[in-house]
């Protein structure tokens, strides 16, 4: 993975092409509506026959086992309402520019993710004493870091026993879409989107950490190429706002008329619970509280709506939201930089022109 | 509109993640599945109620009338299916490339739609003896080349008067996703995707040709900003294939392993039946004809699925395939530049290395 200057290239717009972020209007949706939710997708979105399809689960000590499709969705149905976000959310903003898809602030999404909880598929097949970790492997192969792979991670084996980490058959209620990992795909609350392997084929037991590409070179904070790195797992604080008022076509610069406007947006935290929303109208120099909506307790992994009345006077303006999370994480200002261009969570900037109706005014 | 050297600028880059085409191996389906059709969204996606969203029919000589949303539903329902295309698909090939929405090859995709068709309810507004052309307005607000506007398109009366010319509130049997124009959008089978009007507000008669900026600043071919130009109307021929054996994560180069391959893809063209579909492995020096599944005659807008047998050497080979439509339109190899980058369908080319297994092939 190289770096560049200010200058997208081909190779991350054949990427930013066919991937793609949330626009942030969506931001109004609890729910995000089917083909909103973010997309990334590392190799080719495999085509699956679902009535072929299994799933093996390897190196339990009952034996080995596979499941059907039928198997999977014959079980106990549990749902969870989950935010999403790619770890590489704010990439491009990074300068020099980590080249890999080249995500500005849309890598999210938030979906009733429907599934078998994963615990007693893991406790039939028999938990090995020294099982440490699970690796799970999808169906989508291609070479990434000039190595050819299916596309694996590994979770430790405490964060699969969480009954709330699922093997999804359904997004907001009807089947998986193919992008999003038909027919099952592991759903891991709170963590980054790269954790929530899709197209699953494969489960086995290691007792020893997974060394694959995805694990070892990748979804790595480091500062130096060579260096080991800080595996990436949870999702920190951020958040977003629907850009109000209208906006330019090409530059997305937003107009908006003078006078009362609710800005709103929604916020998220894998790590604790959101505590706190602020917003700034002058770029991040001054910040004000925002009105959190605690929103359900039994949705704990989706993200929070948050609203605030600005007064906007004519002139143009910066508006920023960050949030703070139960942890005591806080957004920051500036870009955090890493090699790979991950957890950048920098507070978002939103040029606004407020100016009366009559110019380009909302 | 502007244009750039070989760096995509930041400004296109925010439209890229937004906006987004359709994964090329998505071709594998005769339908699109939800969320793979491609979207362009000129501003924001509006938030609509669809309980107090109302069609104005305006300039009919029976008076002005409004449809509800329950009065579109209510009325007999037609479905199409249809392949629709961005008039932008291939800009970003161009050199100089225009700055506007970065396509490459991928804004395309296929839908059964449904809905009401137009002519009744035109009929019924009472069509003046005048009007030459029908205006229809969006509820989509920005400002695009400085000017505020809501998304507006006009189309030859006669146009409008076509058995499958639809308002639209159904996509693959489904309400409209947000994105494609809930709750009802304009539906014209062989035309470029501006003509499809979405999130349709109001219908108008009008006696004079429109000169609203999306039908005389934009979607016209020009070599110069300053003249007229033409006004895009109809697809020209394209051919697209599913890029075969497995990609490199960044430079999407594909590889595969020597032997028998099918390489299989679709074609379309708004202009007249699809007639021929060749395929080079050189890059275009030669072309061998590929076979064409004639499709439904029911389904005359539908793209048309093809394959060719290939028997692949160990090398670099770059693969292309052209279409040829029954008027006599056919690809161009090169580009055909023009100010604003449409109807780019010059012919895709994919990069494939052959190499035996134990390589990175498939």
């Amino acid at each position: 993975m190289g770096d560049s200057g200010d200058a997208i290239t081909r190779d991350e717009l054949q990427l930013a092409t066919r991937n793609h972020g949330m626009p942030l209007e969506a931001l109004r949706w609890p729910l995000t509506p089917a083909g909103l939710h973010y997309v990334l997708v590392h190799y080719d979105i495999p085509l699956v026959d679902e009535r072929t399809w299994a799933l093996e689960i390897d190196g339990g000590t009952a034996g080995g086992s596979r499941l059907s499709f039928d198997e999977v969705r014959s079980r106990e149905r549990q749902t969870v309402v989950m935010t999403m976000e790619c770890a590489g959310n704010g990439r491009a903003f990074l300068e020099p520019r980590p080249l890999s898809q080249p995500w500005l602030s849309e890598a999210v999404g938030t979906a009733r993710w429907g599934g078998a909880i994963l615990r007693p598929v893991l406790e039939e097949a028999g938990i090995p004493d020294d099982a440490r970790e699970v690796v799970f492997t999808g169906l989508d192969r291609g070479v990434e870091g000039e190595i050819p792979q299916q596309y694996q991670r590994s979770l430790p084996l405490d964060e699969c026993l969480r009954d709330d980490v699922l093997l999804a058959y359904e997004m907001n209620d009807s089947p998986l879409p193919p992008q999003h990992g038909f027919p099952v795909r592991l759903i891991v609350p709170g963590w980054y989107g790269m954790t929530n392997v899709k197209w699953l084929a494969k489960i086995s037991f290691a007792a020893e950490p997974f060394a694959g590409y995805q694990q070892e070179t990748a979804y790595r904070l480091r500062q130096d190429p060579d260096e080991e790195g800080v595996p990436l797992s949870r999702m920190l604080p951020r958040a977003l706002m629907v850009p109000p008022g209208v906006p330019d076509f090409m530059t997305r610069r937003r107009f908006l008329a003078p006078g009362r406007h609710t800005i709103e947006g929604r916020a998220w935290s894998g790590e604790a619970e959101i505590s706190a929303v602020e917003v700034s109208i002058d770029g991040g120099e001054h910040w004000v509280p925002a009105t959190i909506d605690r929103g359900s307790p039994d949705d704990p992994w989706a993200w929070r709506a948050w609203s605030w009345d600005w007064t906007a006077e004519p002139g143009e303006h910066t508006l920023c939201c960050r949030a703070r999370d139960a942890s005591g994480g806080i957004q920051p200002v500036d870009e955090r930089w890493n090699v790979h261009g991950y957890a950048n969570n920098a507070v978002q900037r939103v040029a606004v022109t407020v100016q009366p109706e009559g110019g380009n005014g909302s």
